[in-house]
């Protein structure tokens, strides 16, 4: 049902030196699923990571950013799927730290060198037990090759697992990037419930890691946005195991750091576009471009706006060229002092709407013909500025409510 | 389908003295269907409205912003459904214009004291010609006992019309509220889609008419929401005919003024609630209840962040008591030093979560029963303050999907 959305192929997954995943069936919430997954990350790597901005954060996150901030080095990542320890108070995060623990004990490391994930259906007890039920299987089974493995490893509603590989030339050698992603409802910016994981062999001074994973959150899944729940777990980390021999990367402006930079926000975008190419129902992919706007930011807001209308949502859905819902979601996006008489609309290449109006060579047949497209561009101009941006979004169908009214069915 | 909302009867409507309306079969978009009203108002009466906050307003918003700055007298509204005239850019405002014009000369008024509402479709030329055409038959058939006609002819995806009447005590006199609503998509604070029109035959000062209208709105319609569009096209209008012979209500905050305007507020929500009940689709009618807040405003956003997340809606439509939904929303609402540790959460009596984590005595089977009724109030507390804010919803069904997929078909 995603849209135009293959699976990886596990062989075109390239290893990345330096990072080995192991994945099993810890029957956490459903038999017979592979639903834990061990990310273990040689010494020498520098690790970042951004966390979702929902003020309910989850025990897991908490956790993570607990041990990011203790500057220990990330050895371990653990991961399960199929309840997000969220909402779960002072007991999740017990439960949270039990896991590091456990994982700690088995490879010779501190609590705070592992950190943990979790994703799935929220306010239930993490069964802990489960869990450290299954690590020595999934330890035990940990390869640089299992990165298809793991795409499956954290899916929860996803019905596609998410994963894309890229090379670069990075200071006179070629590294290898590779991730994995999963979505699919909870979607909007800052950030998806989504879990993304992206490794790199290059070399990366440990000084410049955390503005490179923000950069990325923000040019990819900050980006996207399902349905406009910000997930309680939200997380995007990003390894840089530093084997592929090269000086170092020490500033993004440098040569190497904008080439590193644009290798790993392509393999992000990738990641991010599946999300929303795998959401919840969707059956059309919609990029959503607002130009001529004071600033980036109000240029997002409208986007925005225009993706998480449930009318143009619905809409899209019908192939039905009701573009006034566009042109109302303009409207109320937030920009107080906005002049609709300098607002012009275009789907693809169909120019809907002039200063504020109906475009008078507009033809309903023509709207009738890029909204039966699975993939759909829509233009805002707003004729304030000259800032841009750009969100990327899906329709809302009947599967949308299905899925979500019969999640924990 | 609405949620336990019965039609109202025409004989429980009470005619307001000084306004009479008129309601026509124009074929504005559809035959045989009353599409078109007028509501003549005698001379001497006092009126005053909100509009919209969407910055893409429609055109006979922006005619009626203009004819209520011009401080002219109103003496009749000239509505009609099947067309927003919305996102129609000059033209669209140009046939505003002449709708009042043809209402003006058939009365003997200036255009100025004429106001136009328009509902329906956004971005489709307003057929003037047709409404022109029907003017005759409608104020011909003008009459004080007609407001379940008007309810009628303002439907648009409405299944029930909306109407309410209500007496009360003011000055030693009896006097009368009637007013009627429609919704039932687009829906959400700062304003609904959503034309509502409240008359009274109080005597009320004009210098304290815009801020009753004021509180009117925020103590009503804009605390509901069904999908979280903001239409171009709301409008409130209070009418005052002066007409009951008692002392005008000068002040609101006089014994007089609380009274009325406690009675008209009853109308008002009750005209508000029913938007919500006939929302598209709803099967269920929520009351969130956020408390404990610092302030009214952040109370109201976390009712809102709930009140608009698609998974939470969806969970009530299921039944399904995935109540950490609920959670998640509270925490994306954007209070930026929330403290999860102290928020509080009810579903009608059962004590769901308690400082931020399960309650230990909560069983899912509670929660399910609350969640199987058909209303059911959902109580937020933020342990943060002593604010409160309240907001009214429904859920999000098949049929909201299917009504907003096949509207124009």
């Amino acid at each position: 049902m995603a849209v135009n959305l293959p699976a990886p192929v596990a062989a075109d997954l390239h290893p990345v030196p330096g990072v080995r995943i192991g994945v099993t069936e810890a029957g956490i919430r459903k038999a017979q699923r592979k639903d834990l997954t061990v990310v273990l990350i040689e010494p020498g790597a520098s690790v970042s990571a951004v966390f979702t901005r929902n003020r309910f954060c989850a025990a897991p996150v908490q956790v993570c950013r607990e041990h990011l901030a203790s500057g220990s080095a990330v050895r371990a990542l653990v991961i399960n799927t199929g309840n997000a320890n969220a909402g779960t108070g002072a007991d999740g995060l017990q439960r949270a730290r039990s896991t590091c623990e456990a994982v700690a004990s088995r490879l010779g490391l501190r609590a705070q060198e592992v950190w943990p994930f979790s994703t799935g259906v929220i306010m239930e007890p993490l069964p802990v037990e489960r869990i450290v039920a299954g690590l020595d299987a999934a330890i035990a089974a940990a390869r640089e090759d299992r990165w298809f493995d793991a795409a499956l490893g954290i899916m929860t509603t996803d019905t596609v697992p998410k994963a894309f590989s890229a090379r670069a030339q990075i200071g006179g050698k070629t590294v290898t990037i590779t991730g994995i992603s999963k979505g699919a409802g909870m979607i909007r910016p800052n950030m998806a419930t989504m879990l993304g994981f992206i490794a790199t062999d290059a070399c990366v001074d440990p000084s410049v890691m955390q503005q490179l994973c923000r950069e990325l959150a923000d040019g990819s899944f900050n980006c996207v946005t399902v349905d406009g729940d910000t997930s309680t777990n939200d997380s995007l980390v990003l390894i840089a195991t530093n084997r592929a021999g090269h000086v170092p990367v020490q500033a993004l402006d440098s040569a190497d750091g904008k080439a590193l930079r644009a290798a790993l926000l392509g393999v992000a975008r990738q990641l991010a576009h599946a999300i929303v190419r795998d959401g919840e129902g969707a059956t059309k992919f919609i990029t959503i471009q607002v130009e001529g706007g004071r600033t980036v930011d109000e240029c997002r807001l409208v986007a925005s706006a225009i993706a998480h209308s449930p009318l143009v949502k619905t809409a899209f859905f019908a192939s039905d060229p009701n573009l006034g819902r566009i042109l109302a979601a303009v409207g109320y996006a937030g920009i107080e002092d906005l002049d609709q008489a300098l607002i012009e609309l275009h789907l693809d290449d169909v120019h809907v709407a002039t200063r504020g109006g109906r475009h008078p060579a507009y033809q309903e047949s023509d709207g009738q013909r890029v909204m039966k497209q699975s993939e759909i561009t829509v233009r805002v101009g707003l004729g304030r500025g000259t800032q841009a941006a750009t969100v990327w979004t899906c329709d809302l169908s009947h599967d949308y409510v299905s899925i979500n009214a019969d999640y924990r069915s």
